[in-house]
């Protein structure tokens, strides 16, 4: 193993090509890992491209989607390839751009190289202006359209030769026809597309950007538990309960329903009500706790219904432009038939029982972790790659994976990129509240979105330093933030303190924030905010652990405010993407402000949001017009979306 | 040609190996090039390392001299390798470091593994803190050590069976003891030494940092036309003069002794003084239109003296600690024998004429540049190339090269590693004052130091915004600037018009700013700002193109003052690099505020340079203590090296 650089030593290494291309954006980890991009994207690829002395260059961008160009015989089918002309920004930075019109991978790198033919003409059109004799340096350019005749073929050859022909005579009688005839764009661009290809410097690698679904952008989450569409505690809610509440969620402007795991509950070591380990008769478990005598991952709990009806409310949804979600947490139930049936897909104690889920000194019984460290590791990853495609055949896109920072990063890899080759329309959010590094390794690896630490980002500085980091072209390339003020394990201290205005608050900077954000209800908009003890993130009474009735036509309901952001968001394609994000300057440290634009820059959407729940706050905010990419003398009108006060 | 990612797609990928290696520092453009580094560094390295879940990691440092690894046979020698133990720093941060105590290439990358010993101990002890039941885990321990004595030999398996024993014996007993003995480092380290390592996770990459002397980072260069060195402009000075000259140059501080070329001088388009295209009879030429009847660039210009008195004057030199650099300029004059004997090293126009060197509309009919592109060019390489290598064989180390960034840049990497191979205190320095991209492409390609625009910035805001470029992790890891106020091409506007005073400033700036700088004397200390004509930065009566007489004891010189920056620079550790240059705030335009610090931070150097050079400024400076890492409390003392105004 040993790095590029040391091939050129002991051996000697002649070439012609002369131009050098660097820093080719985007690139992640040299190339280690896809960027992302969505369906309908232009992407923009730049490069520094440069050569010795101070020859017009020419560079070319070539894409192709990744099907077409490999093929099972790992050879790189070149006819795959198309092309776009890159076009000189400055400082030696060259543009180029496709179209990312289909869902899937695509690869791109770039050609560059020397135009003999355009640096001769500058150079002559030059010396004519400076009255200089130029008949000999026309003779030049007549070599060169010789040679490029020499290797072209068919009409493009014939037209070389004349062009040849006529320079020759030209050079020998008229000075001004001359510099005239060797400005032709056309003629520029034959000599060009019959230049000497064994010169052409092609970027040392193929990048691979990931094309998906505009969601994996753009989505509003809603996470429910189905089996609390009830009005009756002791009523199990349905997947046909959930159809009944489907247009509540649609009407408030959700276009992803996420369901926590819809999977058979264990009993041995079942949890109760509030994470009791003396669970009552009638306790319903954790739906985390996955598999029973029903089945596991690839079943569904009887008392949610059938595999029909879970088929049913993806259709009823579907018509309603919502996608259900579902949870992939790979984990077991010591229940689970894969305990008996597979043995060797988890870790043995000692004592010769099976090795239950561990952060010591926590305990968690009821789960039995994979253990991926064996020699089954193979049939394991294909069967845990099997559960997904098996619901990816019933028709789901979407999933929440659960943890995925426990499990060995080369198995996402694998898995992510198998499923999307046959589904590129998968979305995998990636549930990783672990360290920085590990959730944009995850992302890196494949994951389409990631949980961020938004809910515990509650201060002007803590959000702003947080968005900042996120937005740095780096990370943005690959990692695509989805908020989330509250989940079913996390009710932060501000949500618990600050009742509903910092409820109003929190969805209002998620909402705007991030181009894909969600809410777990009906506990968001009912400001559910009762902790199980002082200092814990745990909800009272969560519904983790059991069936709770929400009133969601209670009229203190957010339900409002979230129709209504949801609605600005559908029409404003500022906040429909994750860059484009602004701070502005604010003198008072409980206000928080910023702006986020379009990408054409015609729309800037302005957020003012208070921090502090308590008290009312008043202070200037300096926008200036140039962090806002607003011209000095432009002019530009204003509209008011949304004033929150009102549903404080 | 495909990106690493696209070999997981297709085809199962299993790995065992747990472990991200990311963000490795130093890696110039991912490990295409070297870094660079001078002898007895202490050579960081860093990396982002981390493993899924929570497990404890351990990381290690390989690295090897470059021939000790790279036989002929190309197989890398493992045994080569020596290993530094790498130590967690913080989010995921990993530090590892070795000593470059040789010059030439170095090798180094990293291994990294889950630690499984350390992992399970240390949730052990936590599960007997919190009063756990914890015999059944001991034996999972007893198994770790089991294993990692089946892996052993010798003396480390009979140890590993031995604790294994003794563990269970303990675990069946003494819970106290079963802790106690688990945290033993030694055994620890003994698993650790004797683990699976087919689970060890290796960088991708075999990085390179090449190790140069002293004077590639800290040197003070004195560029001087030795023919001037006569008392009379008819008589042409010798190299025995420059002897003479040594004890001034050595006494006012300077270390590198840079000559323009010293080769024959072509008669053919000579140009005359002041650059005139009519010579007079006896105009001597500038020495950078090199070759003649009486040879090329291995051949002495008669009238300087003979090889044998060259190499008394570096002998002479060498005794003073001056070191002589020499000027490679690739390229002719009409008279030179390669015109001659290798008419394919150049291009010949339709006419049948030599083409040469053009800049339209300008003609230097003086130079033939060399024609790098037809299939004569693997000659002309190894013909470059002899020219260095004859010279290194003559005892020069120093290059200074002529405009590189018109040559291939395939050319300079191969060169200058050929050399070094064989030369590694080969020094080269790239006199490239061309776009930013190309100036950093070469210094990656391989050379030692770079001129930099620094000529050309003159203003607080010009030189804070270019140094803070230079001083990006991502540059300074292979860029070394070398700082000229002037050269005998370039005399700025701000000297010509600024008078002594300019002369001061700018040399005090030079001398701080950069590790390495030079001047080109004594046209600098003489504070000579005569231009040929307004608008112009050629000098007036250019010693390129005639001897002029300098008065080096004329008791209005800068000598002094140089001599005192140049000895402040010699006890000064913080002015001995390029790192650790930090700019403060100052009220005042035509102030600018800097200081460096030494790699401990023990010494700080405080530079306040007033940057106009006629009238006398004021104003408050900032110099924030957490800027220069003094901490809030702490006391330092300050000393005043020297106050310029004296010299003014």
């Amino acid at each position: 193993m040993s790095a590029p650089t040391t091939t050129i030593i002991g051996e000697v290494v002649r070439t012609l090509r002369r131009v050098a291309i660097e820093n080719v954006t985007p690139e992640v980890d040299g190339g280690r890992f896809a960027a992302k991009r969505t369906i309908g994207d232009v992407v923009q690829v730049r490069a520094d491209i440069f050569a010795d002395g101070h020859d017009v260059l020419g560079a070319m961008l070539k894409y192709r989607r990744w099907e077409q160009g490999n093929c099972d015989d790992g050879k790189d089918d070149d006819g795959a390839w198309r092309e776009a002309e890159m076009k000189f920004v400055d400082n030696d930075r060259w543009d180029g751009e496709f179209k990312a019109e289909a869902l899937g991978r695509w690869v791109y790198t770039i050609v560059a190289w020397v135009d003999d033919w355009r640096s001769w003409s500058a150079g002559l059109r030059k010396k004519a202006d400076a009255g200089q004799e130029i008949s000999v340096d026309a003779l030049v350019g007549v070599g060169l359209l010789q040679a490029a005749a020499g290797r072209a073929r068919g009409t493009d050859a014939k037209k070389l030769t004349e062009a040849a022909a006529k320079l020759k005579e030209l050079a020998a009688k008229d000075r001004d026809a001359t510099v005239k005839s060797v400005g032709d764009p056309e003629l520029a661009a034959l000599v060009n597309c019959n230049r000497d290809r064994t010169a052409d410097t092609r970027y040392a690698k193929d990048l691979v950007v990931v094309v998906d679904p505009v969601k994996a952008r753009f989505s509003a989450w809603y996470e429910m538990f189905p089996r609390s569409c009830t009005t009756d505690p002791n009523r199990h809610g349905t997947f046909r309960d959930c159809i009944d509440r489907l247009g509540y969620i649609a009407g408030i402007g959700f276009d992803v329903l996420y369901l926590p795991p819809i999977h058979p509950i264990g009993k041995t070591e079942r949890k109760g009500k509030n994470n009791s380990t003396t669970p009552a008769p009638g306790d319903w478990g954790s739906p985390w706790a996955i598999g029973g005598k029903e089945g596991g991952h690839k079943a569904i709990h009887p008392q949610l219904g059938t595999l029909e009806d879970f088929k049913a409310l993806q259709r009823a949804a579907r018509e309603m432009g919502v996608d259900v979600a579902m949870d992939i947490a790979y984990q077991s139930s010591p229940d689970h038939p894969y305990v008996k049936e597979h043995r060797e897909w988890f870790r043995t104690r000692p004592d010769g029982t099976v090795q239950y889920a561990e952060n010591p000194p926590k305990k968690y019984q009821d789960i039995y972790p994979f253990y991926f460290e064996n020699e089954h590791t193979q049939d394991l990853w294909e069967e845990l790659k099997s559960i997904v495609v098996y619901w990816a055949e019933q028709g789901i896109r979407i999933f929440r994976v659960d943890n995925p920072h426990t499990k060995p990063f080369a198995f996402w890899e694998w898995m992510i990129a198998e499923v999307k080759r046959d589904y590129p329309d998968a979305i995998f959010l990636s549930e990783a509240f672990t360290r920085p590094k590990v959730m944009y390794r995850l992302a890196k690896l494949g994951f389409t979105q990631s949980y961020t630490y938004f809910a515990w980002k509650n201060t002007s500085w803590e959000l702003r330093q947080y968005f900042e980091e996120m937005e740095e072209a780096g990370v943005a390339e690959y990692f695509r933030p989805n908020l989330w003020p509250n989940t079913p394990d996390i009710l932060n201290e501000y949500l618990q303190k600050g009742g509903r205005p910092a409820f109003v608050t929190r969805l209002i900077l998620a909402g705007t924030l991030g181009a894909s954000y969600g809410i777990y209800g009906p506990a968001f908009e009912l400001c559910e905010g009762r902790p199980v003890r002082d200092g814990s993130e745990e909800y009272l009474d969560s519904e983790k652990y059991q069936i709770r009735v929400w009133d969601i036509h209670n009229p203190n309901s957010l339900r409002d405010l979230i129709t209504h952001v949801n609605g600005i968001r559908r029409n404003s394609s500022a906040l429909q993407r994750n860059s484009g994000l602004v701070f502005h300057s604010v003198d008072n440290d409980q206000l928080i402000a910023y702006s986020k634009s379009s990408g054409d820059g015609k729309e800037i959407i302005l957020v003012v949001a208070n921090l502090d729940p308590r008290n009312t706050e008043a202070s200037w905010v300096s926008v200036e017009p140039e962090k806002v990419k607003v011209g000095k003398d432009e002019s530009y009108e204003g509209e008011e979306y949304l004033k929150a006060v009102g549903y404080v």
